[in-house]
C-alpha cells in the first residue's frame, strides 16, 4: 500500500503532461489565427498593462483640508466707512474646507422682538380678517396695518427689506483677496503621506507666489478673482447674487516612480449643476446679538458669498502582484477564446473541414465495445469514412 | 541564417496549433460535462454579466451639498413672546451639509465672570474642607457657600441650571420647517456631473412641491417633521433631547442608458448605531457674548436640536471593455476547471476508466529509447498493458 | 431537417471533449514542471486567497461623526481671572468632525471702526508720501503718523498686536479636556450598520472609562494631552502656536465572522505633511461683535489652538461568489502559462526535443494534398525527417 502511493507519488512528480496539437499548415487559417492572438496579445500587453496599467492596484486617500484667506474689504455707504477683514467676512472663521467669502450683504441694523408690517408685497390686506391664521413663515397677529396696507407680524423688527440687493456688490475688492489651501493626503493602503506643499514648495516661495494655472500650478496660494475666471463665471455677477464653487484638488499618483513626482493639480468649476446660471445665487442669514438698553437686540446680515468647496479628488497605483496574474490569467483566457473561434473557422467553415476534424477528434464509440481496437483502430476507422 | 528565420517566420504565420481532443461518446460523461459546462455558462452570462454587470466599470462621485431651511418658530415663555427665525436657530448658518436645528433649549440669560455657588446635588459640602483641590471640570475657590450647602466655583455665574429640560419642546413648530437640498455629484472616471435638480425638477416645480417618497421622489424640499417620521423617530421625543438624523441621497447611476435616468433617491435613518434610543440625545452649549455696563457678559444656551447630515452615497457604472475581457477571460478559465471535473470523473470514476485513459494519454516511456518506434509504437506498448 | 438537428444535438449532449494529451516521462522536466505548478497553487491558494482574501467582495462605509468636549480652562493675566468652558474654547460649538480647541490666544478688545496707527515695523514711514496708495491688506489713509513713525489706517482700532505670542500658553489646562466622539459607519453593500459604541461599550462603561492604545482601546474619551502625545508631537508647542491632529477611526471589518468583531481603531498622527514642524502652527482669528454707547465695537481674538479632524477610513469585506471564482478562473488562466512555460523547456531546451516534438504535434501537410494518408501517413513522415 505505502509502495503503491511512494510510486504514484513519483510518477506524478516525474511526469508531466502536454496537450498534443495538430500542427494546421493553412496560409489562410495561420493567419487568421496568428492576426486574432496577436490582436489578443496586443491588446493585454498595450490596453490592459501600458494604458490602464492593468500591473498595479489603486487606492484613494483619507485628506485634510485647511484653508486661510487674506485681505481687507472697503465699504462706504450709508454707515460711513468701513473696513473687511477676516473675522468680518469669512463663515465659518476656523478655516474650513467648506466656507463663504461675502461679497455683498444686507444689513438690518438694530432689530429687537416686536410687532412691526410687513414690507409692501407682501401679505398685503385692507383689513384684519385678511391678516387672520398664519402660516409658519411668518407669525401674524392678526391686525392689518393702514399705512402700509400689510399684516403686522410678530418678529425681530423692522423687518428685513431684502427687495434690492445692493449693485455693483459692496465687497468688489474681495476679488484681490488671496486664498491659502494647505491640504494634506495619506493613502493607507501604500503608506504614504503627501502635503500640497510638495518638495519645491518651501516657506520661502509661498511667501510670493500666486497660483497660475501655467506659470505656477504648485502655488497653493489663489487670488479670488483668479479662481472664479478659471472656472468660467463672472466675477461682479457671483459677487453681487452669491455663487458657488467647487476647488478640486486631485492627486493622481503614481508611486512606481518616486514619490516626489505625486503632486497635486488644482481645477476650479461652478457647482451644483451644468444648467446656465444654477452655480449663481448662494446667501444665507447670520446675526449679530448684543444687549441695548436691557433689550436682546441683534444686527441681521444677508450675506451673499462665494461658497468654496476643496473637494480632494485621488487616485494612486503601484505595482502589485495580484492584479498583474489576475490580468495576465485572464489574458490567457481570452487566447483561449482566440483559439476557439479559429477551431469553429477551421471545422465549420473550411472546404476541407471533415479532413482537419479527423485531425484534430480521435472518436471513442463504445457502441462498438471492441477492446482490441481501442487506440489505433478508432482512428483508422474515422480516417476511412 | 537570414533565410532560416525569414522561413521559420512564414512557418509561424501559416500554421496554426490546435490542440487534439478525444470526442468521448458516452451518454452519462456527455450529460454530466455538458451540465457543468452549461452551469458556468449559466453562471457567467447570467450572474456575472446580466445580474452584476460585469462588462461595467464603477466609479464613486465627489459631491458638494448646499442647504437652506425654511420657517419661523415661535415661543412664548418666561421671557415673553418670541419668534425665532432661521439666523437665530440653525447652526452654523451658512448651509453646510452638516447642520443643527434648535428644537428645544435652556437659555441662561446675563450671565458674567464671577464666584457663585453650585448647583445643589453637585459638588454638595457641610464645610470648606469639603471643597478643596478641583477638577478639570470646574475651578473651585475652597468655600462652601452656607445657603445652597454647595461648593462655591469660580464660573460665568449664574450656573446653568440644566436638570429640567422644557417639556414639551419649546420650539414644536419645527415640525413644519422645511429643508431645502442643493447637491452636485461629479463622476470623474466618466465626466458626468449631476445636480439633484434633475431635468423635471425646475423652479416652477420647486417652488410649489414637497418631497413625498411615493408622489414626489425628486422634490428636493422636505418638511422636518415627514423627515423624522420616515427615519422612524417620533418627533417629539427628538426635539425634546435632540437627536441625529442621516439623510442619504443615492446615486446609483448606470451610464449606458442615457444620463437623464441618473436621479437622486433619499432616505433617512437616524444615526449613531442600531440600539434602542442612541439616536436620540443631541445638545451642545452655545454663548453669545455682549458688553453691559463695561462688564463682559453673555447668554448661554443649551441647545437640544436635530443635527442632520447629508451623506451623499454613490455608485456610477458604464460599459468598459477590460472588465467585459477580464470577466470572459476568467470565464474561459473556469471553464477549464470543469474540464478538469469531467476528465476526473472519467478517468478515476468510471469503469471503462482504463480504457479512457489509453485514449487520453500518450506514454513517451524515454527508458526504453527506441527511436524507430517512437511515434506509433508507444501508443500501441500502452494500450497492451 | 428536424431530424437532423435533434441527432446533432442529442451528438453534442451524449458527447464529451478533453484533449489529448502526451504524457512525458522524463525527471527533468517533470520535476520543473511539477514546481512550476505547485508555484502557482500555492500562489492561487496561499497569496490570494488566503493572504489577500481573495474570495471576498470589499466595500467602504459612509459615516457620520460628532463630537463633544469637556473640561474648563482657567486664565489668570490682565484681564483678572477667568475660566473657559466649551461654549467658550470650541470652535465650531455644535460637535462637528472637524474643530478646534483653543489653547492660547491674543485678545484686542475694545475695537472700534476708525483710523489709528499701524503696529510699528509694519509701514514704517517718514513723511505722508511713504504712505500713499495702499494695498489689499490695508486702507490706508495715505498720513504718516509722526508719534509712531507707521502709516495711519482705516482699520478696526486699535490694531491687533500679535508681535508676541503669550507663553507659556494661556491655556495650558487644555491637556486635561476630554473629547468624546461618536461615529456611526454603514457598510451600504453589505447593509451593516455599526457605531463606536459597540457591544461592550455601555453607558456604565463611558462614564468611567478613559482611551489608552493598549488597557481601553475601544473607549471613546479621549485626554487631549494622550493624544496630542500618540501623535508624536509636544503639548506645549502645539498649545502655544497650534497645530492639526488627525483622529482616524479605522473600521477594517471581516463580515465573514460575526459582526461583533468589527470594531474600530483609533490612530492619532500630525496633519499636513512629514516635514519637521509642519503640523504645528494653527491660528484664525475670531470676533466677537456688541455695541457700546451706540457704537459697534468688536473683541478680536487670534486664537491658536489645535485643530482635530475625526478621519474616519473604513474597508469590510465579506465572501462573494464572484471574486471568488474570477481569481479560480484567472489562476487557471496562469496554470496555461505555466504550461507553456514547460513546453517551451520541452520542445526547445531538452536535447531530445525533436523526438517530443514528434510527440506532441501532428503535422497536416496540405501542400502533400493526399487524401489516403491524411491521418496516420503525416505523422510517420514527419518522425521519418
Amino acid at each position: 500500500m505505502k509502495n503503491q502511493i511512494t510510486s504514484a507519488l513519483s510518477d506524478f512528480f516525474f511526469e508531466y503532461e502536454t496537450p498534443r496539437q495538430v500542427l494546421v499548415r493553412n496560409r489562410r487559417v495561420g493567419v487568421v489565427c496568428r492576426l486574432i492572438q496577436l490582436g489578443v496579445l496586443v491588446y493585454i500587453i498595450g490596453w490592459v498593462f501600458i494604458y490602464e496599467k492593468g500591473y498595479q492596484s489603486t487606492d484613494t486617500a483619507v485628506s485634510s483640508v485647511f484653508t486661510k484667506m487674506k485681505g481687507v474689504g472697503y465699504t462706504n455707504n450709508s454707515g460711513g466707512e468701513r473696513v473687511w477683514d477676516v473675522a468680518d467676512y469669512v463663515f465659518p472663521s476656523q478655516g474650513d474646507s467648506s466656507f463663504v467669502v461675502m461679497t455683498n450683504y444686507i444689513m438690518t441694523e438694530g432689530q429687537s422682538m416686536g410687532t412691526c408690517p410687513e414690507l409692501p408685497g407682501k401679505h398685503n390686506c385692507n383689513t384684519d380678517a385678511d391678516c387672520e391664521g398664519g402660516s409658519f413663515k411668518r407669525e401674524m397677529t392678526g391686525v392689518c396695518v393702514n399705512r402700509t396696507k400689510t399684516c403686522e407680524v410678530l418678529a425681530w423688527c423692522p423687518v428685513e427689506d431684502d427687495r434690492d440687493v445692493p449693485d455693483p456688490p459692496l465687497l468688489l475688492s474681495a476679488e484681490n483677496y488671496t486664498l491659502f489651501i494647505k491640504n494634506s493626503v495619506t493613502f493607507p493602503a501604500f503608506s504614504v503621506s503627501r502635503s500640497n506643499l510638495v518638495e519645491d514648495v518651501d516657506s520661502n516661495y509661498i511667501s510670493s507666489c500666486l497660483y497660475h494655472p501655467l506659470s505656477a500650478p504648485l502655488c497653493p496660494i489663489f487670488k479670488l478673482g483668479d479662481i472664479i475666471k478659471l472656472s468660467g463665471l463672472n466675477f461682479q455677477t457671483v459677487a453681487k447674487v452669491g455663487g458657488a464653487i467647487g476647488i478640486v484638488v486631485d492627486w493622481t499618483c503614481n508611486f512606481d516612480v518616486h514619490v516626489k513626482h505625486c503632486k497635486p493639480e488644482y481645477t476650479f468649476h461652478g457647482l451644483y449643476g451644468s444648467k446656465e446660471g444654477s452655480s449663481v445665487g448662494y446667501n444665507f442669514r447670520f446675526a449679530r446679538h448684543y444687549m441695548e438698553d436691557k433689550i436682546q437686540k441683534r444686527t441681521l446680515l444677508k450675506v451673499f458669498g462665494i461658497r468654496f468647496d476643496i473637494i480632494v479628488q485621488s487616485l494612486a497605483r503601484k505595482f502589485d502582484i495580484i492584479p498583474t496574474l489576475t490580468a495576465i490569467g485572464s489574458g490567457v483566457g481570452i487566447f483561449g477564446v482566440a483559439t476557439v473561434v479559429c477551431d469553429l473557422v477551421l471545422l465549420y467553415l473550411l472546404p476541407k473541414r471533415e479532413f482537419y476534424k479527423n485531425m484534430k477528434f480521435k472518436y471513442t464509440d463504445t457502441q462498438v465495445q471492441d477492446p482490441d481496437s481501442e487506440a489505433g483502430s478508432t482512428e483508422t476507422d474515422v480516417s476511412k469514412k
